[in-house]
């Protein structure tokens, strides 16, 4: 199977690395195709951001989905996934989405970690969007933004741990997510260094998405696809696709 | 006080008549802008075309602000609502929110009508965003979908009385919302012929942002504002305001 | 309009600043009518008090309300709001709710600053009160009570302009609300010093009072209203009101 | 031990037959001393009236908790009852609440079936407010409200039988709780022709008082008791009470 | 009236003091059967081993159910509770949940005391299970677990009742659980020297069992019996009521 | 990888098609080794058999998970899951649970379609286990229960297909779980035939443990774990598991 993998964010830097996750995830089982948003943002760290890289990440789709079976929204706060599920007749999968939903199947409680305490409410909202808050001990994060994102996860490495260590013992977490693209391959990597089950969001959502592929779900005539209708402004394929000219 | 109304539908059409109520119910205190989606959707009805309308009304908003007090979003589902309250220094007021929070100021129980079955879920969706579905009393409206939107107000009139009439008896609603800018200044005109309280939401949502004017917030240095930021295939104002070049 | 602003305290020297608060809100735009309780107590911090002084309250809007457009029932824990707007044909504002119910207007999270422990839970109650639990980061005061409210704005200014600091920076929260009828008047002054928003309950409820007049709800037959009965030992106005003798 | 049982109402027909329910239930076990609203109303069936007869409850109870070991308010919606549990030391339980409880300790699910559809949503709060509506099915009542409520049990007793039915086989009950003061006794003498499990909230309240009655909880010097005040207009042992004169 | 108090731990010595307890709340108006699991484990702390003891419970229920006229489930996690009260056609009480309801009619929040973090999760659990949490302000118990259950009552004395001061003070409980088997008794023996109001959930346990039967609940034909059906390796007094061959 | 699907029931037949709903999914990618429960019940219905069949499912998965990847507990109630996640070393998947978290990852709404009232509850209780009933649209099932459960998938197909359509057009259900076991391998065959996407319990569990599996988590020391200690009545691998001889 071919899944294709947006990267909403413009930094080419991450997509690399995600993309090595997902296909050594995947193996031999799944065709990972990256895609990088070419318009939006460097890096998607607020809903005014996601507004409009949730936008694009719809064209994105529009233009490949014909060649692929499945989608993985890669950025944390799965940016256009509410509205991709509603108009795609292929599986969407969110990375907040797929690891807090996995989460949730290894454990009876869960955690975020993350790198920054800005993204701190936004995974909170992401945990209440799935209805899995009562199963869920909070975002540990540090107390300062780093300066750049681009190697925060060497060199925030230890923090991390130690954050990590605090959601499992402190918070009573059982799994912890490691949240964010820039931190894409460090749960496999610091396993063995902490107690508690770790989650890579990206890893957790290729699986999920392969999961979905097997399960072949037929969309037929669905009774919530949105009726169709002209637009103005969108890119030829998204809005053929909304015209009901293709499915 | 000038109070900018944005249509995210491009229809024309609604923009005059939702604009009429919103002047009507300002009267001398606020002067109304009315703006209509020059992209976009004639009527969105989707989380897609709202993810996609939402964006639109970002830029928008980027254009107008410097020449208006408080912004009103004159579409049910409050497309780009959150993204523009944490974005812009001025109070944004969404027409499903007002409504729905005026609403829970007037009586113990609240409900929806509107004209298509379409929206019924999304309307819910709205209340649950607010928090307010302990005191929702749910969605009232015709079985099949009218053929268009275009005169649903004086074609549906008798329909939407016999609802408002099951709202209030059968599912114990004091205040019904008439949800859909199709629907704008019903409410009033309506009022003598049903028991309950009705709410027109574009009239809500004008005193909700003359309310906010009022109260005047201090929009200084805000803890949850994005960090500023560059990007790329934005509208010149927005992406000023993005990159922190201009509050 | 005349909006009627209760004060179901019996503290003079607190209804005065209230007044001031809520007729500089409304500026030219509303006449504000105080009146303090003849009866109760000096201060209502319980749920006890908030039984007896409700009752009050009811008795202070039978006799006034032909002569007003809207009730604002100044005294945080709202004391009898949810019994008034059962019974009156006109629309009454409670401070806590309309604080509350604004601030969720504002911004996405909100939290409650106030000057006294005692209250802490009861403001905690408020917002469960109005479905906004999510929303909310929680109320912040000072440790111990202070030995008298005369004088507690000032007295206290510097801590709650660090509560203020904490909310917005620890607790995440956007908009904050001084709470306690004590502090009207100190958002407007503080706004300034600290970052987040916010929100003075009088002002909040005045504003609202002023929306909902706008709004004119058409108070006829309602579905909710209770049947009329005989009582004893209520006012005669309340008393009539209640045997159904007049609305 | 004495167990004060107050009828809010003003109708001493109901009292009796509440008195002998809960006398019944005591056996030798302890003593009912029944006591009947001297204000107020003949029957609360309002929030509004509620708010009022709520303050005569704990004026009642001050009257009286000298010679009790503890108070049943008896009336479905618990007029004064949070109020008077801060306030007093010693217990105070509520017909519906005590009657919910009750029900969730007996079964899974429960429901409430009433003689008349103007309780049904004050029902619904009740549940709410104890916070089991997650096991709460619903109120089953007749579409229209009775002339009377004088012979309501005697008059409808084949119409609750029937939404006793509807409530454990269409809604899935396995307890209901025949609810309102007019209904007292007539669980234990339906209980044989329905299945499911029916309670009597008198007989409940007064189960529930005895039990905490035998727990003997020491109310000492209790934290959320409100500081002593003066008041104006209280009846002179519930002023003294709250005046801190005496607990 | 004669109850049977069961103790799902092996350990016989836990067995007695609960049965004084018990017997010491019933006075003479109960007898307390007690009996002790001869299978499963010393000390229920997990949800593995509740679902195992869980199972014998049942199988004890169905040998001596005719005996008596109620079951008190005596440990903490009411292992099997929800299953037995299914089966079975007599009012069974679990130790957790009695003294959750019981608490939520003494006052407004209640927290749960206890001697060792491994159970605060659970507890956690129980109380939401119950749909209180809304009212419950959490556990608290020392930082580390205690090399034996054995005298924990007495050895951990001191912390016990500094833990109920945080619970009372800091959380703002009104009522405070004292959680686990091993601390039978020790409420009633240390109430002087706490503020809030504590709770023996065996005590309660007895209390609700006997506030059960005193309401004689008619099980007739029950809706939500599971049909009757053979099995195999159940204790032949279980399986025979599984196969519907006697109540 | 090998996964281990465990059938609490003691039904052979249903085994052998669920074995084959599992096989067909994994391909060659997972080795399916059915296991069916020696005790028990033939079919598992109610939470008194699932207290028991789950101790069962504990032992079945001590004597096996040395020799497999993953454990799927193959009944809709998820028997012991909680129970087992939290003592074994490798992932274990609830047929409900993936399910209904699958289904979740596919649409915004969902419903559970099945073939007896009887479960109709157990269903709804499990949704609310998972934390997604704010997503959940009920179920729908007929009216009666079927006399037989071994060929309802047949037997009741075109009630299944109207109830599937009235799930997804009146319930508004984006997806359907088609519930219970007898029910393997019908959503795959009666896929084109419904609208909405149908989930097949069996073959979501499976996809469900592979994706767990492929995610390897690393058990090490886990902080939840129970403590170590001696046991009564357990088969000897459950045993020495439990006093941490391995683990």
């Amino acid at each position: 199977m071919r899944l294709l993998m947006i990267n909403p964010n413009m930094t080419e830097a991450m997509t690399g690395p995600m993309a090595r996750v997902a296909q050594d995830l995947a193996g031999d089982a799944a065709e990972i195709v990256a895609l990088t948003a070419a318009q939006g943002f460097p890096y998607i760290s607020s809903r005014a951001e996601a507004q409009i890289a949730g936008a694009h990440v719809l064209e994105m789709i529009a233009d490949h989905q014909d060649s692929v079976d499945a989608v993985i929204v890669a950025a944390f706060g799965d940016p256009g996934l509410v509205a991709a599920r509603e108009l795609f007749n292929l599986p969407v999968v969110g990375m907040a989405e797929a690891a807090i939903m996995t989460a949730a199947m290894l454990g009876d409680r869960f955690s975020v970690v993350t790198f920054s305490p800005h993204m701190a409410r936004w995974y909170t909202d992401c945990v209440r969007q799935t209805g899995l808050e009562a199963r869920f001990t909070g975002v540990r994060c540090p107390k300062v933004a780093p300066d750049s994102v681009d190697n925060v996860a060497t060199a925030l490495r230890g923090d991390l741990i130690d954050l990590v260590g605090l959601a499992t013992s402190a918070d009573g977490a059982d799994v912890v997510i490691l949240g964010g693209a820039p931190l894409a391959g460090l749960a496999k990597e610091m396993a063995s260094e902490v107690d508690g089950l770790l989650i890579d969001p990206i890893a957790a959502a290729t699986a999920q998405a392969m999961s979905l592929v097997r399960l072949a779900p037929a969309y037929g005539q669905r009774v919530a696809r949105p009726a169709a209708k002209p637009s103005k402004g969108l890119s030829p394929a998204l809005a053929s696709i909304i015209a009901g000219e293709r499915a």
